[in-house]
């Protein structure tokens, strides 16, 4: 029986994949009371696409937004691998996205709005969040996006 | 009747912005238990100032630590509305500040000094914060700082 | 009479050094409810060894590395000085960490897993962690890495 969160999933046509595993010893997600705390996620799919490289160089910007939204939808892989049922997250409460850019490269909200739009598509309100986005020197494997999240959850 | 902290800020000569209104799918801040956990806010002052460059560049460490100030003026402003009534703040929790700058500036704490001081002008003791201080390579609309923020609340 | 951790720490040869004090308007931790938040520790220690520079520059892949576990070191100073005994961790919850990086070192998990390994040898399984690693232009005097912590505490 799927939940209300799975079922909106489909109606999307989001398929999660199998959340990928930290290589070392970090694991994907902790609980601490009624907080789940994920670990950033790159925008590499398991098994499957990877956007790697710098916007304000080799990335449109439409890549880069392609590859937070690849972000959000691992972060909530892990959500599911963590809780079982995604009807347990109650908010997300935030997240912080990390582009890896050029100096120059200042759209870096826009890029991240490929997270951020994709928590509101599945959550609804309750997936408005507080948010943080920077661009940074570099990413895990020359990523083109990392994003964290700290979900509310009962 | 105007509170404490609000009497701290006329002493002081601070005038609260009308809060920055976040420009897609994500919120200023979300409470979650105690907490009131802000988004990012950057170098500009809505309608009026804004700090942009990078430090190590076109901008003096001066000229930095303004841009910290504004951002935390900025965190204040997003607290006021989301809380009404500052007095409710029991604890500057957290601060994360990230400084535009080129790969050789290493006077980053100093920049951020600009946001830290004013917290603990405005709150006091309890202004008093944990801190996390980095340099990135670009921030959104090339802002000189951006800043965001965790309070406890009652 | 010393905790379960302080035996640890001992049995791996680890001394705590005096934690260092923060130059600044802000503290080295905040207790909230249940969790202690850290303020970002960067990889040198007080009165000893000081690493500097950039991975994918001057440093190796295995100073990135001592350069992490310094700072895990630190935090762990830190929490030490706050809460007088170690054994009132209950979970490492959360390292941020950031890279000192040139542009394109990629590298940046495996300098990372000196800390997260640490915390794994001291804590054992409540020493697994939620992690966000990202390469950043600069850091504080030129630091090698910077790791924040969130730990749940008793």
């Amino acid at each position: 029986m799927a939940g209300k969160i799975d079922a909106r999933l489909a109606e999307l046509g989001i398929v999660l994949p199998s959340p990928p595993s930290p290589a070392a010893n970090y694991v994907p997600t902790v609980r601490t009371g009624s907080l789940l705390v994920c670990s950033g996620q790159v925008s590499a799919a398991p098994g499957g696409q990877a956007v790697k490289g710098k916007l304000g160089a080799e990335l449109t910007l439409e890549q880069g937004q392609e590859a937070a939204r690849i972000c959000a939808i691992n972060l909530i892989a892990q959500a599911k691998a963590a809780l079982g049922d995604l009807d347990k997250i109650k908010r997300c409460v935030r997240l912080g996205g990390f582009i890896n850019s050029t100096p120059t490269f200042a759209q870096l909200p826009l890029v991240m709005n490929g997270a951020s739009d994709l928590m509101v598509e599945i959550f609804g309100d309750a997936g408005r969040h507080a948010r943080t986005t920077v661009g940074v020197a570099e990413l895990p494997s020359d990523a083109a996006v990392e994003v964290e999240a700290i979900f509310e959850v009962s």
